[in-house]
């Protein structure tokens, strides 16, 4: 070899892969850091996943269903019972993670040439994305609250006429729900220029939204080039099993059939989802809990005088610290893994058991005070 | 929307989406048609896979291991067994089948202003890898036999100067295995400029490769831009479960780490493979016998004065004839489904049991007496 090696591209070379830092359990037995549902599917469920593996692997010898019409008619069904009505299977398609959704949006709507945009501080994947589809990445600035200036917004989507717009609601890392107007501004904003642009309202914590917030999955029948994404990894506590979905106008899941590897869904997952499923009513029952763990959460910070912004999703930013990763540091020593994320200042930390934060605080608590004195 | 909805990118418009023509087996109850292994997993290992994915199950709220360390061990465990020497964990790589594999080595090592080279006829899945990644595509062409001339390969690979080479052996869907001489030169060459390419040797179909025929594995400690690509789809009757990976210097599998997406691989699907490796001996017995089938077939296509191309896979690539989508339409009328690939006035048979050859024997011979009778 004369150059390097290996051959990785030069824009590639001295890049980390990305990924939350993680620490064993024995290391942080309390694992706050990247948004997990901390409740297990129960045993009559992981039986049910299990027996429906076990059916799907004496066949397993043939290809999957390309097509993965049975998971798209039980996702469809799931979703109309979610914030969403009249959505067929032919408007929902499913890959490995959500994030696979958004390289095979991305893949079909984006590349050279062409441009994605999202409102910062936001997804750290979404640039990721971007990069790997060779499709230019704006970001533009949410307000201090961490909310959409509409008008802003709006311009900055007519001054750089993006194909794919990202809105995350509840955003990442900051739990903001976006207003229904915001998406319709911004889908019709989308649709104003040649060719325009698809909007993606990226919901996979949806489900922790508090009572009130409407789900965009409302707004799909009046505009149809606006996407809505789900993920079973938080909600259904299936973040092992990577089954993401999106609804939308059936054209843009048979666009994504174009850039898609031929048989990219397992049988494997394929059932397990489906399996889980059947057991929506059970895994989702834990949602209440964690939504009422999660305003405990965001009331207690504030009584601390911290700062905490309103969240609709599985987790609380909080903040301001001078030195932030001090305090990550000091939790981490008693046992606690959070997540050194968002904007300079800020700590996210998911919301686990009842146990875990009470942890979660006692250790904030004791870490504040020792990094005060410290200081 | 002004422009045509949906936005898709100008260069995937009017594409149809990659895969194998289908018909239900009620159509075509004989499917020979995608190279997939008849025989399913005994109902031991479909158990044991049932139990170790209700094992995982119970602890798919968390995310899966980014690194699949256990899987990666078991991998390089089998392939040390199987031509490989001296493979270690980190050596290997796997992911969701070897097309998310091959996208991956695309990402890592093509793009915009690189080259990925192969040798037609071949893989016609390589150019949608070259696409989805803004790799140009280079196309040599093989021989009369479909064996390479390695001479004119070489000069090839020097004028274009490809980062990635794609050498599948054997080959789809001629079955031509490389002799080791062309992956040393290749190599070799491919490691002559700046900044050098990658080989990736698609062993795909490599546990099928007849006595004599060795694997690329044992060139690994030689060259470090070699990359050989397995899968479990194939001889470990695994195609649902989409399995994939690679062999290659511990460098290519960190450079792999950046373009991956995170936790790619489920908890699912390493449970799956994990168990199924524990029933290789089981699972792979069965290549013998296909491999015995293959060789009957070739002997008897070649009886009929057919053209039969040499094969190393699980596959016979037959012709030729005048009208090769007649044979084939035939062939369907009677209920058996092949593949119309490879150069014109070819078609490809997988090799299935027993019966279903003796089907497709009889079925062709109908065919042959009536397309004649008609012309």
């Amino acid at each position: 070899m004369t150059g390097t090696f290996p051959p990785l591209r030069e824009e590639l070379q001295g890049i980390e892969p990305y990924g939350a830092p993680q620490l064993t359990r024995e290391q942080a037995p309390v694992q706050l850091n990247v948004n997990e549902n901390p409740y297990g599917p129960s045993p009559e469920a992981a039986a049910d996943i299990a027996r429906s593996v076990g059916e799907a692997a004496v066949s397993l010898n043939r290809y999957p269903d390309r097509e993965h019409v049975d998971l798209r008619a039980g996702l469809a069904a799931y979703l109309n019972g979610s914030g969403g009505s009249g959505i067929t299977p032919e408007m929902v398609w499913a890959a490995n993670g959500s994030n696979e959704v958004m390289l095979q949006l991305l893949q079909a709507f984006g590349g050279p040439g062409r441009v994605a945009l999202s409102f910062a501080p936001t997804y750290s994947m979404y640039p990721e994305y971007a990069r790997d589809t060779l499709t230019a990445w704006v970001a533009g600035h949410r307000a201090e609250d961490f909310s959409l200036d509409l008008d802003a917004a709006r311009a900055l989507v007519l001054e750089e006429r993006p194909s794919v717009v990202l809105l995350p609601s509840p955003n990442n890392p900051t739990g903001t729900a976006l207003p229904p107007e915001a998406v319709t501004m911004l889908c019709e904003a989308a649709a104003s220029y040649d060719p325009g642009g698809i909007v993606v309202v990226d919901e996979a914590y949806g489900e922790f939204r508090r009572s009130g917030t409407p789900s965009a999955l409302e707004l799909l029948p009046r505009h149809r080039n606006l996407v809505v994404t789900r993920t079973m990894s938080k909600a259904f506590a299936l973040a092992g099993a990577r089954v993401g979905y999106l609804a939308a106008d059936p054209a843009i899941c048979d666009a994504i059939r174009v850039v898609r590897l031929p048989y990219h869904l397992s049988a494997v997952t394929q059932a397990t989802a489906l399996a889980a499923l059947r057991h929506a009513p059970e895994l989702l029952g834990r949602v209440d809990d964690l939504r009422a763990e999660r305003d405990a959460t965001v009331a207690w910070l504030r009584e601390q005088d911290l700062e905490v912004a309103d969240s609709d999703a599985n987790f609380v930013l909080f903040g301001r610290f001078a030195d932030r990763h001090a305090v990550w540091q000091g939790l981490v020593d008693r046992g606690v893994l959070i997540r050194e994320t968002g904007p300079d200042g800020w700590l996210r930390v998911s919301v686990g058991t009842p146990d875990e934060m009470t942890a979660f605080r006692q250790s904030l608590l004791d870490t504040i005070g020792e990094t005060e004195a410290r200081a």
